[in-house]
């Protein structure tokens, strides 16, 4: 293991989470907030610090690097930061138990948007500008950010780093120049949270609730400002964040294709389709489901379509309490949160991409039961899909099976119900946020006891960085010496 | 497809099905129950009939055989001998409904052992006979049985259908001279039966609830002939069936090791072991977590023992109200549910040796992402598994995670809540029996819709089949004329 370059690298990371926290610095100065300001300057103070030390211990370190190295840096990297980012939290007293300020920012940073604050409306303004920044700061993910805008060396260690922290089952098309292409991502991220805050602006959202908001929808994050979530807003602020969740649950290499004009790829796209599919389905049965519960069938649809919008990129902003809904649109909505949305974008889940590979894995498997001679091979978009990526795509599912119910085990010690167990686990492992009964859209996660806190936040960030990164840590195979 | 060829089995299937009911017809007869002797009359009548049009059409046929024609052969068996085997229920007027009938003996032969019937001790004795025997007729396999002791030819043909009824990832090291197998473990499973009801009787239970009993232990089916299932034997009762439930979990091949006196392969069978260790742990857990519920240890262990043994083996019998244990006693039975018995054993569910292999699996796809250039080689006992048993097994696993989400979400059309729904798709996909809330071990299938119950008693045919024989009647490869 390479500790000195892990090191060196830990220490840029660190860096740049320094840098992010300056604007809501500024924020808690410009509203007067003298508890949230000295928090901020004290962590910023201390992470500098850190960076600082660590840079100096690892200079000159060789910058050979292996597969092990780039799970290893990633996981550790995410722990890091939430470890350090959730101090202003802590420090500023408005979440006054450490393991709860820990479980609200790696919910931010893994863009969950499950929150354990009884009444967000009482927190400063500071604390909930960097609530929602770390959503638009994990949506794309901080180490991306650090490979597009600042010199790394080595492409083999840039490859490890992008594919552990990439959501979905393969870095796809733009795997050559990544750090063009990281860049590129990153400036679509950019560009596309600017519109969404100008639509919300025209909209009469305040200002400093837009940029929250924005961040919250670009990240697929979910933490709202306000008690009700959405539910407050107008129905025209309600339908733009309902279109522009789906947008950020596309995959970005879509847009990406569309500035070089390849508009015929992003049709056929196969994965945007389904996505695409999946959404309209969904609205229209629950539209069906829940006539009756509104008074207009505009009011009913925007609803629905709000909360698929929602649930299927894993946001977790809410207009109503979907928890009164009937079952049928309930089960709709969870199963939504397994499916989650398309690779490469900033929503969570198991990513349609995946759950599509699983089934023509699936189909072949059927065909081959029928006639065993016959060789078959899985196309995604016409081409070819290497068996080594459905190979993992199984051990995914497999790996993802068995930490749900570990979870879900573990959490049950707290006595609360099945249904509330199974989709707190669903809703913190899939980042998506609020969920069913005692963890509902009006409910928040405050009711767990310590231990299940803690479990369920590293189950977020084990769901944010696709499990394996996070299975490795606790490999033998990982930290022993060649 | 050999459609004369698959006739002329089925007939066989129907003839060994009526030869089955003879003793049911007797029963009915000695407690001079007339509707239901007359039931069980109509329905032989009716099966010999339909078996001989169906011998004499299908006269002559050749008997080449390929992989398909041997899983639709056996999903086919199964769906109809449940369509006629549950007539004596309909035509007695027992269960006035058709689709409670079907869903009532598809539970006895798939060995799930869930009831739609709200007071089984208002059954009259003929049909409360033919409901646990179909339990012991289903454990082992109508078509096992079959092959054990009539004369069938063509080895492919034998093979293909015990890979398709036979439950576990593969048929094992027994599959060589595949009749003479299939007649030792039926003799093994008639002693073991009758050893069972010996220990019953021997504790002073009536002889006839001895021999329903026993019926439903030895397939790990469940149907009790008592409201309160098992909750009123004596304890010695209790554990009998405790121990005997664990018993006829385990993989048959096992027994016929202890035959030839291979007692070290026995003893180091992987599977065994984990089998075992799972049920010693779960026992120790529960207990800890239910201490004060009753008056004694000694009654706290006996019922903690029995729910493990009685949900791990999928049987389904109940000595008490689990549904009101505290939530992570109710999370490690579901967790049970999920894992199921041995392959090989009467048992439903995934299985523990396809468990092991996904957990084997995914552990060497964690380390080959830690080294990728490494070569590894899943083991089991020491020896290789083929690569093809690995993907399927993975298959397996998708399409029981598909399968059980999409009946989730049909039922919940019904609008019961989802821990309701969630637990009787489980009990019944992994052919169980009650689950918890409103399915729980005092409680019935009766609530459910037609629809609902259709499709449940679908996933138990699709759950004791092992689901790709239910998968295959639904691809158009397989009807397709080549």
């Amino acid at each position: 293991m390479n500790y000195k370059m892990m090191g060196r690298f830990l220490s840029q990371i660190l860096f740049v989470e320094a840098f992010f926290m300056i604007p809501a610095l500024c924020v808690s100065l410009g509203y007067r907030e003298g508890p949230g300001a000295r928090a901020f300057a004290i962590t910023i103070a201390l992470i500098l610090a850190i960076a600082l030390v660590l840079y100096r211990v690892c200079k000159g370190a060789p910058s050979a690097f292996r597969a092990r190295e780039g799970l290893v840096c990633v996981s550790i990297s995410w722990i890091i930061m939430s470890l350090l980012g959730c101090l202003p939290f802590y420090l500023s007293r408005e979440i006054p138990k450490y393991v709860d300020a820990l479980f609200e920012i790696v919910s931010g940073f893994t863009t969950t948007g499950a929150s354990i604050v009884p009444e967000v409306e009482k927190l400063s303004h500071g604390i909930l500008y960097w609530r929602s920044f770390s959503h638009w700061v994990g949506g794309m993910g901080v180490l991306v950010f650090l490979l597009a805008f600042t010199g790394q060396k080595g492409q083999g260690f840039t490859m490890h780093l992008l594919r552990a922290e990439s959501p979905g089952p393969s870095v796809g098309k733009l795997v050559p120049k990544m750090r063009k292409t990281a860049g590129i991502l990153y400036l679509l991220y950019i560009v596309l949270t600017i519109i969404n805050f100008l639509f919300l602006v025209a909209g009469k959202m305040p200002v400093f609730d837009a940029v929250c908001t924005a961040f919250g929808t670009a990240g697929t994050g979910g933490f709202g400002i306000k008690n009700d979530s959405m539910g407050s807003y107008s129905p025209y602020l309600q339908n733009v964040t309902t279109v522009f969740m789906i947008l950020f649950g596309i995959n970005f290499s879509c847009y990406y294709l569309l500035l070089l004009r390849q508009f015929k790829n992003v049709f056929k796209d196969e994965e945007l389709r389904t996505y695409l599919g999946i959404i309209l389905i969904s609205i229209v049965l629950i539209t069906l489901d829940i006539r009756g519960l509104y008074p207009t069938l505009g009011e009913t649809v925007r609803h629905s379509a709000f909360q698929v919008g929602s649930i299927i990129t894993t946001s977790g902003y809410s207009t109503t309490d979907f928890d009164l809904w009937p079952s049928f649109s309930k089960t709709i909505l969870l199963l939504l949160m397994v499916s989650g949305a398309c690779a490469g974008s900033t929503g969570g889940g198991m990513k349609v991409a995946r759950l599509m590979l699983i089934f023509k894995s699936l189909g072949r498997n059927i065909r081959q039961s029928i006639s065993p001679r016959k060789v078959e091979i899985v196309r995604n978009n016409g081409a070819p899909v290497d068996e080594k990526i459905l190979d993992n795509v199984n051990a995914y599912l497999a790996a993802y099976v068995a930490i749900l119910f570990g979870i879900f085990l573990i959490i049950s010690l707290d006595g609360f119900s099945i249904g509330t167990n199974f989709s707190a686990v669903l809703c913190t492992f899939n980042n998506i946020g609020p969920g069913f009964e005692a963890v509902g859209p009006m409910c928040n996660f405050s009711i767990y006891s310590d231990l299940s806190t803690f479990v369920l936040t590293w189950g977020m960030l084990a769901g944010r960085l696709e499990i394996f990164p996070m299975l490795v840590l606790f490999s033998h195979n990982t930290w022993k010496k060649r």
